[in-house]
């Protein structure tokens, strides 16, 4: 039963039934999810995925940072697993797709090839990779950064929510401090079923994206040194506003974006620190969240440089000093052309419709591409709209996807 | 004994023991005070407050939104009181001067008229008016605000901090919920002395500043209103980013405070609050507390006018909308010609140079303006620095004041 098996297909049902569990657990304020990584409902959707793997016969282990893995034997199960999967933590106002998809259709997956009786060459790993959204701890892509080797996980596990708690803390707390330990074993391949999270899926009615490569991604924090000041009898040429500094920086990073509107590229602001922040007082220093993507390294580069430049002049415009302090980028790395290849084979051979695209967001598998050959695969969600509570999909949108998935993990697993 | 006492002299080592006592409860990071109001250490300085007045042989009572008056009696015990005073609390960082002064100077004046035994024909009252600084309760001035019939009382005991906290809770909490009525009684006149927090009498070398009116301010809070979605697949076209959007309104402001510097005009914004301020999430909300000020109410008029034409420019340039939820002003009132007069000649009658000014911060003279005769003091403060811990005078250059404030009160006293 090695074979390539075109008439496998998921239970629809059966899986749509655990997306909808899973929208019970961590509701936000109207119709939408607020299940923040390491919080009681990350838990109780934790405990819910687990008791479901083992059902499904997987040998469940926990990473030092909290992911889960669960795992199906292979016929030669020594060789490293194929992991599939993507994140069950959403955003503070989201929707139920976001990650989720990724997590419960690798699931999915899984469980139709126990329901078949198919065995793979290698084992199958599901993965529900920890903080993903980075909401509560910053950064995003947290537990796979750790698991790849971008950050060190005491580090990680240092990271502070806004009430001053751990990482590491919370982890425990929930019961998810795992034993195992985090990466440092060989994975032969990583693939990640995701929503879009853009538009153009949507509006071409079109189910499955193949994702050959992500926009390029540069990001900073950039601390803006002001000095505090009654508001009142401080004359304007004697002000140091940390918060106007910010304001100036903002906006020419906004005008960046449009700068770049055409070509694809768009920037963002959309966290800033203030201190103190209070009405009286000039506040004595900001932090500002900045980011900027563009479909092409060579693009983002230049924006780069327009970025820096202008930090000076907004710097000047308020009388205060900027410093960088903190810079990331993602979006580079390159998806495999084998994976690519064997997702491409998948959707042809069942017959379903697919564009090529790149990825916009950030995802766990950007991480993973260093670890080994990864891929992704997108699917609709009515019209682009995520990291808000109207997120949303139909079924039928997100099955062709789940089974591409499946036919391309399943390819790669008895390589 | 009614007669002036021109010999008749503060004692500047006690009066600047109590200051230096002061500066003990609540220190700041590194030189200064951080004493934020209902906090422990308002309280611990509210103690030796009362204390000190009741060593005095003053009658204490304490109102409903926390406000301290201590009684001197009168030969004429049933006329209205003379109330003199100021506040006790402190912003987030800030020196032990603002506020401080203006209370134990007025107490130093009735200690003063105790030692040398000088009767009154009416009362005096020394008040410690709560929660001017608005630093943990917005707004600032809100007990003497409620006092004049500014604010109504339940909605100013409803007013919470920045963890959810209610005024009125935290009043219970420390123990100075009185049950004396708030205001609704007549006062004969108030007198106030203050820090100038600004740098002119500094600058002269003058003790003494006689402030006869105050900046025309006005102030607004504009909620931006954006829309969530992901930082990366949203294109620049389809942003609502509530940041951005703030983030426009400040540089216009501040411009507009700049046009009209020339003529004395500033404007501020210190305080900004945006929703869900995550990096990943484009922010739904933000609240934008903004005040622009100007030595006359014309001119003020102006700068209102511009502000209120940019708002929608503002709007425009993020994609969002925006709404004046609320509004206030402050520096209209006038101050009290026959006040003043015994001022100008208190100083001149001590022979303590002295200048006439406008203030341009608010105070809780403000509000009492609405209730009797009032007038203010000021005295330098080093470069005019001030709600920042390097907020510092000389005691030398506080003494004038203080002396200047006690006659003026025992002139009206007497009256």
């Amino acid at each position: 039963m090695t074979a390539r098996r075109n008439d496998l297909r998921i239970n629809e049902k059966r899986f749509w039934e655990s997306m909808t569990a899973s929208g019970q657990i961590g509701r936000g304020r109207t119709t939408g999810m607020s299940r923040l990584a390491l919080g009681d409902d990350d838990k109780k959707m934790r405990d819910l995925f687990v008791g479901w793997c083992r059902e499904a016969g997987l040998a469940v282990s926990v990473d030092g940072m909290g992911s889960i893995f669960a795992r199906r034997k292979g016929r030669e199960n020594d060789l490293p697993p194929v992991l599939v999967g993507s994140h069950l933590d959403t955003q503070i106002a989201a929707g139920n797709y976001d990650g989720v998809l990724g997590v419960l259709g690798a699931l999915e997956a899984v469980r139709t090839l126990n329901d078949a009786g198919v065995e793979t060459r290698r084992p199958i790993e599901v993965v529900n990779w920890a903080n993903e959204e980075g909401a509560r701890f910053n950064p995003p892509m947290l537990a796979s950064g750790v698991f790849a080797g971008v950050h060190e996980l005491d580090w990680a596990l240092g990271r502070t929510d806004l009430s001053g708690k751990t990482y590491g803390a919370e982890l425990a707390r929930i019961g998810y401090a795992g034993e195992s330990p985090v990466g440092g074993r060989e994975i032969d391949a990583y693939f990640e079923l995701h929503i879009e999270q853009g538009p153009m899926l949507d509006e071409k009615k079109v189910p499955v994206g193949i994702v050959t490569g992500g926009f390029a991604t540069r990001g900073m924090k950039v601390k803006v040194l002001g000095e505090t000041a009654h508001t009142g009898p401080t004359p304007m040429d004697r002000r140091k506003n940390a918060l106007v500094g910010a304001a100036y920086l903002i906006t020419a990073l906004n005008e960046i974006g449009w700068h770049y509107h055409p070509e694809g590229g768009k920037s963002t602001c959309a966290q800033l620190e203030i201190w103190p922040n209070l009405t009286g007082i000039l506040p004595e220093w900001s932090v500002v969240v900045m980011d900027f993507r563009h479909p092409t390294v060579e693009g983002v580069e230049r924006m780069r440089q327009d970025v820096e430049a202008m930090i000076p002049e907004a710097a000047k415009k308020a009388n205060v000093e900027m410093r960088i302090i903190e810079t990331w980028r993602f979006g580079d790395e390159a998806f495999d052309p084998g994976c690519i290849d064997l997702i491409r084979s998948a959707a042809r051979d069942l017959g379903v419709p697919h564009i090529e695209m790149l990825s916009q967001a950030g995802h766990d598998a950007y991480n993973m591409t260093r670890v080994c050959p990864s891929a992704m695969i997108f699917a609709p969600c009515d019209k682009g709209i995520s990291h808000n509570e109207a997120e949303t999909m139909k079924p039928e949108e997100a099955y062709p996807g789940v089974n591409v998935l499946m036919h391309a993990v399943l390819a790669r697993a008895n390589r």
